[in-house]
């Protein structure tokens, strides 16, 4: 990494934040005992509320700090980037770079999963500044025989704190500047190697540092780039009138793998509560036989800690979990801490429930609707800390059996303080471990679940359908801080949510809804079979339930349907793990069209660029002109690029920012294309990189 | 002030920030122990810097805080706005209400100039929630006969720690309540007051608290609403051969007091250096009686706390304070801390001062450029301490001598702590005294300036001339964070700058620079009289400096002339007085025209309204197309309304947002209207507000 080095003793013993009585910084008024402190540093960033919360990284990312830095007066300053890992320890330093209107910037990779701390300092560079007025002066013919003294003094002032070689590098440079040859001093003066020196060893006197380290979290890179699958391991089973097992899920993995899913997420797998279960399509009444719904958790079996008896054991669960580990995928358990009516809290620890005047448990409610079959814990009572403490322990069950991935239900209908500290303990265990929220609620409850340390979260992206409404949330989405610590993972389904759009023209629908998730951002999820089979019937006209839900009963579905999207799944996501650029968001750009039905956008990283241009009607062919930002793709405005279509293997060759594109749903609703920049060889061969 | 209320005792001892054990909030990672604090309280604003500086408001100002508030779940929560005098002491309570989107705002008006603190507490409001969840229930036809039971709990829970009328009215009311008639009960706990009992006295359990308390400072009203006049004592003499006096000062106060200025800025007043003294239109070599530069300051008679004698004693200085008073004007000073060579500090204090190595004074210098009249001081010298003090001693000579307004000389070339420090100290001693920061600088640099304290700031309007580059810098200075810290004050010329801009078409130029800069921003100012007398003629073609500038001769002025622009800065003045809209620059807002030269904009406050239309080019006559923003300026779209010319006092009756304006620069460069709604009176007779 350019610009990194581990930092010499003498600096570190300098540069550390708690070795540095009180700096003036931008969090605290300086006394007068600071007054000789005169750089300014503002407005650092990632810097999440101040640095109440962490910003996030993944593992590989390169981390960009930016700061405003300045002096009074004409003097140069030095900015330096100090990063370490942990909130204690040796700092390391990254010079920081100016940008323009006294922003500057450094970077610095990152290779680990954990916490990091990031400072920036800052200090007058006297040596520099002499020695740019020394290149004014000279150019314009003054005599600089004092000058140069001052600058000799400057070297000899560094002197002081350095031994051995650098002691006598000092000292020799000091001395030619001193000396009777003025072309020989000046010439040495402006050596950048002498500047380099000085850089490194000069006394950093009345250093400004900002007032808190800030904490960046670094997780493992799957928290940037994942792909989901859900599915009901209870309807696994081929057989229609069985129920699925932990083992017929087992079965189908090799379906999932295939598709080229990472993460395979299975909703509660926990003993289902009898008292209130619900019959199919959510019915109050249940009849004997009926399976109910996986969050209704508890029941004579057991509870958060338990497996459902019809669907194995736990070392079902065990196997199954090495199982994913062979085929490279996350196993994700679901987290929804509630209770039905039979779940053994209710008797061991009443104490956690809220109690009405009628000696009943106070069930959930929305009134005037009823939740009869589901008992919220009751966060404000006084036994909250064993509570806490229990839902801790469940959580490090499934940790402990090889869980690195949670989704968490509701996440929002718990106390925020609560996440902060689970998740915090949780990856005091196992940093590794991935919490998702599905927390489909206001705005800004989302992002605080995310600022306290919910890793991904699910969005709004399943009710965004047209152009404007996803170019809208996702210039939300991708702009600072929120980029900085809510990553959004896209669904265009949940078993909870068969949004309008599905209910049109099945296929384009589906298809359309898959490129743009699995395109617009680097996390995506289905929840299969249904996606890839089109269920598209709604419970009621008009409802955005799924008819014959399995929430609520067993399905069965046919996966080797020639009907089935499963190629399409297949296919993107091998272009997402080919593409770097799909592989991250925040080089999301919007590419102008004159359709507002057809969407564009591109992605980049590197000399990965996709570009994205969707007919978002089902119904109808869409023809539109796309203005193509070519400066964003790095493309020239002179001469043709290549175009690939990833999907249908097409190639074309465009050239200059306006093309057209036509894109018919019943075929091809979509281009994911490849961008490639056009080279004619030494042999007067063209060819595209 | 509308829910403005002193809070009981008893809430004030919950309420007081410093008397709860840590609260969680933003700023601060919950422990468990917080666990049962389920509201979060994110981006409070004003807060500048996480509460870093104050935010500045002034005297008569309504202070409108907004904050996120929200909770986990369906409960409903209370959030209340703190404020208080000072940072210690009770503090006052207003109840916040909801905007959208989890966003909530209060407001009080501040009556005195000084330090306020304000923080925000919000709490689960359970009486609130079961009253709203009541209502449904009700509605739905559902037995509420348990639901009553436990409102009567929370009654009767509200009443420990009340008594007397309080405790009486809780106890009566949950007895109803709990009783055998429901309809009573329900109509009972339906019933607003019983609400508004609650939310007075309820227990506010596990509230939560933004981290610390947020600093206001408030100003005097000039802070927000100033014109200044300068000019140079030097020149006030009627007498072309004699140098100007304070008793000349005194004779010209009519005169600035005739045209509406509320504060008169006087360049440096102290004894003036010999050595290196510049001569007239800055020539290095100065003849004997050349009067060289009022900001080389020091000489033989004195230095900063010295009057010059050629302009009098103190005796004079003092009557010419009096005599501004009695004129509801403010003698504005020059705070320029720097020294000639002369000045009495280089012998007596040389330590302050840095030395080069052939033992000379460093001078002031941007390479190659010397100023061997100036010597800076060394902020950096190790008696900075003594330094610092003695600068401020400096200060408050001139404030123990009555003034209350100092134009700070280049504080960007002095550390940013030491301003801090010394504004902070001069307030203690008279919180009325305001500080112009005259940084023509980088624009972080003039906003560090104004968060530390600086009061008002010059600016870029200056060299802003075109209706795009005006319409782009206010909108920047009008945008959170910045408004709320950063006080323009537009200057057209000052006797450093003479714009491009106003060496065109003279008196055009003129007029619309007055015109912009009186109506813009609710802080302006003129150098005169070279302003209302036109001067415009460079040092040298092509310079934006004054030739002949009075920085370094004396200069006379007909100040009587009939071509004088004075008539129309004593109207301009005389419309800022008489509409409050032109006392704040908050509400500023431009309307589109379809011609670039012609800039539109207006401002509100209360009933008044001012919309400006000005063409911006000196040369031609403008048609434009105005789109008024009808809704901006609370005007009906279907019915006709006034556009009053303050200026010219012609009245035209417009209706909708279509309106041309034909400008020309000759005669009427710009409209400034006053807006007036049509109204019909029950008589029938038409006529406008």
């Amino acid at each position: 990494m350019k610009g990194t080095t581990l930092i010499s003793p003498r600096q570190r013993a300098e540069s550390g934040p708690s070795e540095t009585p009180e700096p003036a910084d931008a969090l605290r008024a300086p006394d007068k005992s600071l007054g000789q402190s005169r750089v300014i540093i503002e407005n650092i960033s990632p810097c999440i509320d101040g640095g109440r919360f962490a910003a996030k990284r993944a593992v590989g990312d390169i981390v960009r700090v930016e700061a405003d830095a300045f002096t009074d007066g004409h003097d140069k300053i030095a900015v330096a980037l100090l990063y370490r890992t942990g909130d204690s320890g040796p700092w390391n330093e990254v010079d920081m770079q100016p940008l323009v209107n006294d922003r500057w910037f450094g970077e610095f990779p990152v290779y680990a999963v954990g916490l990091l701390q990031i400072t920036v300092r800052a200090w007058l560079d006297h040596f520099g500044t002499w020695v740019y007025d020394l290149q004014k002066r000279v150019n314009a013919g003054q005599d600089v025989s004092t000058d140069l003294q001052i600058g000799a003094e400057l070297l000899e002032e560094a002197r002081a704190g350095n031994e051995g070689d650098v002691d006598k590098q000092l000292a020799d440079f000091a001395r030619i500047i001193r000396g009777p040859d003025k072309g020989q001093a000046v010439q040495t003066a402006l050596n950048p190697l002498v500047q380099a020196l000085m850089r490194r060893h000069a006394p950093r006197k009345f250093a400004s540092e900002w007032g808190r380290p800030l904490p960046i979290w670094v997780d493992r890179t799957k928290a940037r780039f994942s792909s989901w699958y859900e599915f009901f391991p209870r309807s696994a089973a081929n057989d229609p009138s069985r129920h699925g097992t932990l083992n017929d899920v087992l079965n189908r993995l090799p379906y999932v793998a295939k598709m080229g899913f990472d993460t395979l997420y299975l909703p509660p797998i926990h003993p289902i509560g009898r008292q209130f279960r619900k019959g199919p399509n959510n019915n109050p009444q249940a009849n004997p036989g009926d399976v109910g719904s996986p969050w209704a958790i508890g029941g004579p079996e057991g509870g958060h800690d338990a497996i459902h008896p019809q669907l194995g054991t736990m070392e079902d669960f065990d196997l199954l979990v090495r199982a994913c580990s062979d085929h490279n995928i996350d196993l994700a358990m679901d987290l929804a801490f509630q209770c039905s009516p039979d779940h053994p809290y209710v008797k061991q620890h009443p104490e956690w429930f809220k109690h009405r005047p009628d000696g009943t448990i106070q069930y959930a409610e929305n009134p005037p609707k009823k939740y009869q079959d589901i008992y919220p814990f009751d966060f404000e009572c006084n036994d909250f800390h064993a509570l806490w403490d229990e839902l801790l322990r469940v959580t490090l069950h499934w940790v402990n059996h090889g869980v690195r991935v949670f989704r968490v239900d509701n996440p929002h209908t718990k106390p925020f303080p609560f996440w902060e500290w689970l998740i915090a303990e949780v990856k005091k265990e196992d940093p590794d471990v991935l919490f998702l929220a599905e927390a489909f609620t206001r705005p800004k409850i989302m992002y605080r679940l995310a600022k306290l340390g919910f890793t991904q979260s699910y969005t709004y992206f399943t009710w965004r359908n047209d152009p404007y409404g996803m170019r809208e949330y996702l210039a939300e989405l991708t702009r600072e801080p929120i980029i900085d610590f809510f990553r959004p993972n896209f669904w265009p389904n949940t078993p909870d949510i068969l949004p309008g759009y599905l209910q049109t023209d099945a296929r384009a629908a589906h298809i359309v809804r898959a490129i743009l998730a699995a395109t617009l951002t680097a996390n995506y999820g289905i929840y299969g079979p249904a996606f890839e089979l089109m269920d598209n019937q709604p419970a009621a006209p008009g409802k955005e339930e799924y008819l014959d839900s399995e929430k609520y009963q067993l399905r069965q579905w046919d996966i080797n349907s020639p009907n089935s999207l499963s190629d399409l799944l297949t296919r993107l996501n091998r272009i997402r793990r080919e593409h770097p650029a799909l592989q991250q968001d925040r080089t999301l750009t919007f590419h102008n069209t004159n359709n507002p039905t057809v969407l564009a956008f591109s992605k980049t990283s590197g000399s990965s660029a996709i570009l994205v241009i969707a007919n978002t009607d089902p119904y109808n062919t869409q023809w539109a002109d796309v203005d193509v930002k070519l400066d964003v793709l790095g493309l020239p405005h002179d001469r043709p690029y290549q175009v690939h279509d990833l999907l249908t293997g097409a190639r074309y060759r465009w050239q200059g920012w306006h093309n057209i594109v036509k894109l018919d749903p019943g075929s091809q609703p979509a281009h994911v294309f490849a961008v490639r920049k056009h080279v004619r060889s030494e042999h007067d061969f063209e060819y595209f990189l």
